[in-house]
């Protein structure tokens, strides 16, 4: 059976995101996995995510590193806790700060692999570091530092 | 007349950007202006560009960001050199590096507005700090690092 992505594991009504939401029918759509140590993510852009013609925009490279870090926030709390994703309570991680150097650019046309390392788990805050690379070369470098969602800001019901 | 907005400068071959190229269909067609000393964007948000429902998505923030920032970039670079923008050699700057701090979630169905900052001009090297506001309230603040894009990346006949 294909594993299930870290987002195929939000809740229904976290599920909107466009960058990542299963839900959001205009979104990306990113999925997010573990491979060891590390998590994982492809994507292949759209033709018009460009920046100029032939070239990935940067923006697009930025909203990946973000849905893959707080993906990344949830499995890693998760697998901290020794506890299987979609089991109770739900998490769900939010972008407090995200950084991104852009190295080179991106070619379009082909995949774009986001990596990511776990740096550090404390409290409600968890930073991830990210890599994305174009046809084996590395185009970007990221982190994206992670808190879970406010309680206000959970569907009713539910907690963080 | 109306201003017409930095990204309105850039040549037709530059103006596929999905954040903000006029030439760009499917794009968000982001438009810069000056006011004052800052530069200043709005942008309003689709309704598919959430995070969770009510709230607009961290990556369309850093998205907007990228290009005014960009966009700021080459205005300001003009200006420093005392000539308007559409005059020879078109400047067209790309992110080196892009950073944002999430300060409250902004709530979809307000226009966001972007302002930016010009920090410092060095050699091909423009630094921008942004912070983007919903309703009157800072939702988050950024900085751009822009480098004038590398002459293999102009289109034929052009420089940097």
């Amino acid at each position: 059976m294909k594993q299930k992505a870290f987002q195929d594991y939000y809740p229904d009504e976290l599920s909107y995101c466009y960058g990542c939401g299963r839900l959001n029918d205009q979104g990306l759509k990113l999925k997010s996995y573990w491979d060891g140590e590390e998590t994982v993510a492809i994507f292949t852009p759209r033709e018009y995510h460009i920046a100029i013609p032939g070239y990935v925009y940067g923006g697009l490279i930025a909203s990946i590193i973000d849905c893959h870090g707080t993906g990344t926030a949830a499995a890693a709390l998760h697998r901290a806790e020794g506890r299987e994703m979609g089991t109770e309570p739900p998490v769900r991680f939010v972008t407090a700060s995200l950084h991104v150097e852009y190295m080179r650019p991106a070619p379009l046309g082909v995949e774009l692999e986001v990596r990511g390392v776990v740096k550090e788990i404390k409290g409600r805050k968890v930073v991830v570091s990210a890599r994305v690379s174009a046809g084996g070369e590395i185009c970007a470098r990221g982190e994206v530092v992670a808190v879970r969602m406010p309680e206000h800001m959970m569907p009713k019901g539910r907690t963080a």
